[in-house]
């Protein structure tokens, strides 16, 4: 540790790691399934809103208050907009939900595995992370998360890196039972029959995340919203970032709730493709978790995840490998086109031909 | 108070009463001279790479190092890329540097009045502001700053909304004396013949912070970048949001940078202009601080300030009042076209008259 470090650093963020997103290859053409980006592009309307604003008015700051964006999220999900909050992505919520709710030492529960950025927001805060094993199946443990008593417990649903589901149902007894503020970050619930917006009338201590950067195709603009009580709305927005949220992305989440027919075409053709992949990564001998997102978790054949990772990647081919417990034989396999999803098995089919021949 | 806050909400985050960013006026035409905007539009150059870059790619997660922003600014600047951060505006490097260098009731310093977001900072840290009171000339009080003994001490140079402008030499001399970091806040430098990220190379403590949202016209993109010891930057990295910078913000500022002439040119345009209005508003009876900014602070004849802002707006030209201690009397008036202030002046006049005549 530099003496700078020693000297001006505070002690837990020296300690931290930092987190590491998954790759973007520059140059290099790579068939991406790693990072969970949708496929097909977003919605032409949100294009042609998008070119039509990149004008002079770029000079003039953005609406504080993502104003518009609110207004379509108020009426296509029959929430008021003083309960909705709009983000640079779901990230800065997630990030600006811990600076309310938890403090120094404060108990933040999540089942893993899971979204390794919280675990980063919980270092951010200097607080005490509790991690709730998942079991095999992935199922939700309840009781053992309400048990766990966090200031603030956070569940992604569907979960990543599983795609596994929790009943809305589930959700509410939760809710009902945690003695502390509950997070359910749903980024990849458009891609399942799943989603628990309505639950916020009911339990105030209810946070609804979402995000624009994968069923709507817009990882780029960063746009992540919020549904809350009145009171935790009020909150977070006195500690986000004022002007967060900039000119064009706010012209692109207006457009992208103009034309969510788009988006659930998407979707469905992920779904489509995901069914697929998964029947065919089962006749490769992977084990696949039942997935409600945009992606599938695969248990390598003969467990050398590692392995297979490097070999596709050899072949053009990226999918993402956490070296972490519970992981370290699974690779986590975006759903792409119908043509990448070929290619993906056409080199599954040879890297694993291979691994068994030696 | 509500239950939900009593029950759930960090005390220091209740006690906040949040940031009231400057009025964005939708609907009604404002001659807008309040939140310091450039009055011309972003260079053209800007304008056609962010339309070309509207296509289907926005669906992928954008540069979390935002490495060609980066490039450019460590050729054009003649910084190590490791020793530059790039933010989603400067806010968020100012959030980010006080999350890795700010602890609970740590001391943060900074000359009063100046930019209303520090205190917000300090607050979402739960730090202590020491605050030391500008002189009527707002030279820096370098002595007073340094004997307050921050964990950090922050200074907008130039100042706002004084104008004023603190020389390489004083801030050089502050670096060397104050015992933690010290964090220069260059937003309105490009108005000025100031700036000090020379002095990164020398004060590891040291912390440069800029902005495009002013001098390049592209407050609606939401882009910062900071210059600091590569320990310094290396904590904030871990910090800040991964994915903070959207990918057409990246379009944006590297653009910006392939063009800087753009920049310069309107800089100078908007010192003209301000060197007129400033002229101007002596001979209405103000006093003008002699501002090296794209504002002048300037104090109303009668010192009521606030009738003189209401009646201003209501004759559709929108300037800043601060109702705090020190800028009760006074106006701070962005610099607009010429234009622009040919039109605040005629309502000046006229309004100034009227009081008079009362």
């Amino acid at each position: 540790m530099s003496s700078i470090e020693q000297e001006f650093l505070l002690p837990h963020i020296a300690r931290m790691t930092g987190y590491i997103p998954g790759e973007q290859p520059k140059g290099q053409k790579f068939v991406k399934l790693n990072t969970n980006e949708n496929p097909y592009p977003p919605s032409s309307l949100v294009l042609e809103r998008l070119k039509a604003a990149c004008d002079g008015d770029l000079r003039l700051y953005p609406d504080a208050a993502a104003s518009e964006v609110c207004r379509r999220l108020a009426e296509q999900f029959a929430v008021p907009a003083q309960q909705i909050l709009v983000g640079n992505g779901s990230d800065e919520l997630l990030n600006t939900a811990m600076r309310c709710f938890v403090g120094t030492g404060d108990r933040v529960v999540f089942p893993t595995p899971t979204y390794p950025y919280y675990a980063k927001l919980v270092e951010l805060q200097n607080a005490t992370a509790v991690t709730v094993d998942f079991d095999e199946s992935f199922a939700l443990p309840g009781d053992a998360l309400t048990t766990a008593a966090g200031k603030l417990t956070l569940v992604a649903n569907p979960n990543s890196p599983s795609g596994t589901l929790a009943s809305t149902d589930e959700l509410a007894a939760l809710a009902a039972a945690v003695p502390g503020l509950l997070l359910i970050d749903e980024a990849y619930v458009d891609f399942s029959d799943g989603g628990c917006i309505e639950l916020v009338e009911t339990y105030p201590n209810l946070i609804v995340v979402r995000t624009m950067s994968k069923s709507f195709s817009l990882a780029g603009m960063r746009i992540g919203f919020c549904f809350a009580s009145p009171e935790v709305t009020a909150a977070m927005r006195k500690v986000k970032e004022h002007y967060n949220i900039g000119s064009l992305s706010q012209v692109a989440a207006a457009a992208a709730l103009d034309d969510v027919q788009t988006m659930h075409a998407n979707a469905r053709r992920v779904c489509q493709t995901r069914s697929r992949l998964s029947e065919a990564l089962g006749e490769l001998g992977f084990h696949v978790w039942p997935s409600a997102g945009n992606f599938v978790l695969a248990r390598v054949p003969d467990g050398r995840a590692a392995q297979l990772y490097a070999m596709l990647r050899d072949r053009g081919v990226l999918v993402r490998y956490f070296e972490v417990p519970r992981l370290r034989d699974c690779l986590r396999i975006s759903v792409g086109t119908e043509e990448e999803i070929d290619i993906l098995l056409r080199e599954l089919d040879r890297c694993i031909g291979r691994g068994r021949a030696r």
